[in-house]
C-alpha cells in the first residue's frame, strides 16, 4: 500500500469585507478542481477561508459580529464546497469561524476525507492578539477577543493513510504544537493561517515575518519527523498586507514547495509519509532519547520566572 | 548599565589522539587572547574541547576510558587556562568530560566569570548514540556507554550581566532543551557541540547536517527571545569529518555572525541582552500566551504512541 498523499497548499489571495460566502467558495472550488487534475486527494484552505480577517475590526454589535461565523458545516454557502469536492474525491482541510449550537465561538479547522465524511474538528488553541480594542493600532487583532481558546488540545486523526493533526495559525510559533503531536504519531501537520506583515507592537519584527514562518514550521517538522503544510492568506486585504509564503514541509525540515505568488495558487507536492519513518526511529526516536524528567516546567509553569537578581551592594 | 556582552564563539579545529591536554590548552589560551584584544567579555569553546572526540574509539580497559576525563577543574593542565583567562578578564565556557569524586562520568560544561570564579557546571542531559559497540559503523559514538544523563536538568545562572543556559551538542536538537531555560528567563544559551556530518543510521541527513544545526539554534533562541551561541570543532578530525558552522544567532533567530573556517577560529559578536525583551514580552509573552493545560503529554509520555489503526474489513 502507497503511503504517498498528494497535497496541495490552496493560498488565498485577499478576501475583502464585502465579498460574500459564495463567491469565496467558488474559488476555493476552483482550487479544488484544480487539485483533482494535480491528483491532489487533499486540499488545504487558509484559516478563516470563507470571509475576510474580521477580527481586524472593532466590532461591537453582537449581531454583527454573528454574522462572520458559520452554525453548521456544511452550511448552505460550502454545500457546494462539500459536493464538488467528494464529487472529484479529493478531501480538503478548511478554516472558518464556529459558532456552536451553545453558542461557543472557535477559530476553528475541518478535516473532510475524499469521500466527504467529517474526518475531525480542530480549535485553534493559541490565540494571539488582544481582548480590549487598541485604538493606537492600525488595525486590531481582537482573535482574544472573538474567540475562545479551542478545549480539546492537539488531537491527531487517522485518514488519508496516515496520522494527521492540524494547527491554526499563531499554534504555529509555539514547539509544544507540533510536540504534542509527534507525541501521538502525527506524520502530517496542517495549517491554515492569515499572518500581517506589519506587528505593530514590536515592528522590529516585520521584515522577518517570511523567516520566522518558515523556521517555525521547518523545526517543527523536523524535531518531529513529520510533513507540515502551512497556508495563508496573501496580499493586501482590506488595506493590511498578508503574509502569503505557503509552503509545504517534508520531515527532514525542508521546504519541498513553495507559493510563488501572494494570490490565490495552488502549491502541490507529494508526501511520502513513510520519509516520516527517518526521523521519528533513528535521531528522534522518542522513546529512546526523550529526557521527560527534565520537562517539568513546561507543564507546571505558565509564565517564565527568571532567577533573582544579585543583590544591590551598598 | 549596559546589558551587552561580546562574546566569542572559541570554534576548534581537529584535534588528534595523541595530543597532549597542554597543547590543546595552549590553542585555547590563543583563542583567549584573541577574545581579549577584541573586547570579549566571554569566550565559548566546543564540546569536550580538550581532547579528541573519543566516543567514536570502542574502548574496552576501564583505565584507558579514565585517561580521557578530567577529575579536577581547573586540573594541571587548565590551571593556565583559567589563569590567563582571570589575567585578561575574559570568562569563558568550556566542555570537558568530567570523573566526579564519587565516580559519575558526565559530558560537562562549566562556566567561568571573568575573575575566574566558577558560574556553574552543566552536564549533558541527552545523550546520543548508543551503548552497545556496533562494528558495522564506519566510527563509534558511544557516548550512551561512557556518559550517564546530567542529573540537574537545564539550569540558569545570572552571570555576565544577564541570565546565563548552558547545553551540549545533541541538547540542541530538542526544544524542551530551550523551553525549560526559557521557562528560567534565559538570554544567553551557550553550547559546545562535536558532530560529525556522517550519520551512519541514516545517511540521507549528511547533506542536511548543517541545515539542521541552525535550523534548531535558530528556532530555539527565536521561539524563546534569547542569544544561543553554538561553538564546534571542524575539519577532519581522526578520519572524521566534523560539523564546524559555529555561530552567534540573535533572539530574532538570526544568525549575526558565523565561522568562515572549519579550523580554529574566533567569531565575535556584541550580544545585546535587552534585545531579548522584543520577543519575550510580545510575541512570546509566555505567561500571557502559553497553554499549559494542553502540553501535558510531553512531560507525562516519552515515547510517541499513534492512535490504532482502522480495523481492517473482511
Amino acid at each position: 500500500m502507497t503511503r504517498t498523499v498528494v497535497v496541495g497548499a490552496g493560498q488565498l489571495g485577499p478576501v475583502r469585507r464585502e465579498d460574500s460566502r459564495d463567491s469565496v467558495v467558488e474559488r476555493l472550488i476552483v482550487l479544488v478542481e484544480e487539485g483533482a487534475s494535480q491528483g491532489c486527494q487533499l486540499v488545504v484552505f487558509p484559516e478563516l477561508a470563507l470571509t475576510s480577517f474580521f477580527p481586524r475590526w472593532a466590532i461591537e454589535d453582537p449581531r454583527e459580529l454573528d454574522a462572520w461565523f458559520e452554525t453548521e458545516m456544511p452550511g448552505p454557502a460550502t454545500k457546494a464546497l462539500f459536493d464538488v469536492a467528494a464529487e472529484r474525491g479529493v478531501g480538503f482541510c478548511l478554516g472558518y469561524a464556529e459558532l456552536t449550537p451553545d453558542g461557543h465561538r472557535y477559530n476553528s479547522q475541518i478535516l473532510v476525507e475524499r469521500d466527504g465524511s467529517v474526518v475531525g474538528i480542530f480549535r485553534k488553541v493559541h490565540l494571539p492578539g488582544h481582548e480590549e480594542i487598541e485604538p493606537w493600532r492600525p488595525f486590531q487583532h481582537l482573535e482574544r477577543r472573538y474567540f475562545e481558546p479551542g478545549p480539546d488540545g492537539f488531537g491527531v486523526w487517522r485518514s488519508f493513510g496516515g496520522v494527521v493533526g492540524m494547527m491554526i495559525c499563531n499554534d504555529r510559533r509555539w514547539p509544544e504544537t507540533y510536540r504534542v503531536m509527534g507525541l501521538q504519531g502525527a506524520e502530517l501537520i496542517l495549517c491554515g493561517y492569515n499572518t500581517p506583515r506589519h506587528y505593530p507592537p514590536d515592528p522590529s519584527q516585520d521584515p522577518l515575518q517570511g523567516f520566522h514562518n518558515a523556521l517555525v514550521m521547518q523545526s517543527g517538522a523536523y524535531q518531529n519527523g513529520t510533513w507540515v503544510v502551512g497556508v495563508a492568506k496573501g496580499g493586501t486585504e482590506e488595506g493590511v498586507e498578508m503574509l502569503a509564503e505557503s509552503c509545504i514541509i517534508a520531515p527532514s525540515g525542508q521546504i519541498v514547495a513553495a507559493a510563488a505568488t501572494a494570490g490565490d495558487e495552488l502549491v502541490v507536492a507529494s508526501c511520502d509519509l513513510d520519509r516520516c519513518a527517518h526521523y521519528k526511529e533513528t535521531l528522534f526516536d522518542f522513546e529512546r532519547y526523550r529526557m521527560i524528567e527534565h520537562y517539568g516546567l513546561i507543564t507546571s509553569r505558565r509564565g517564565a520566572i527568571a532567577p533573582d537578581p544579585p543583590e544591590e551592594t551598598s
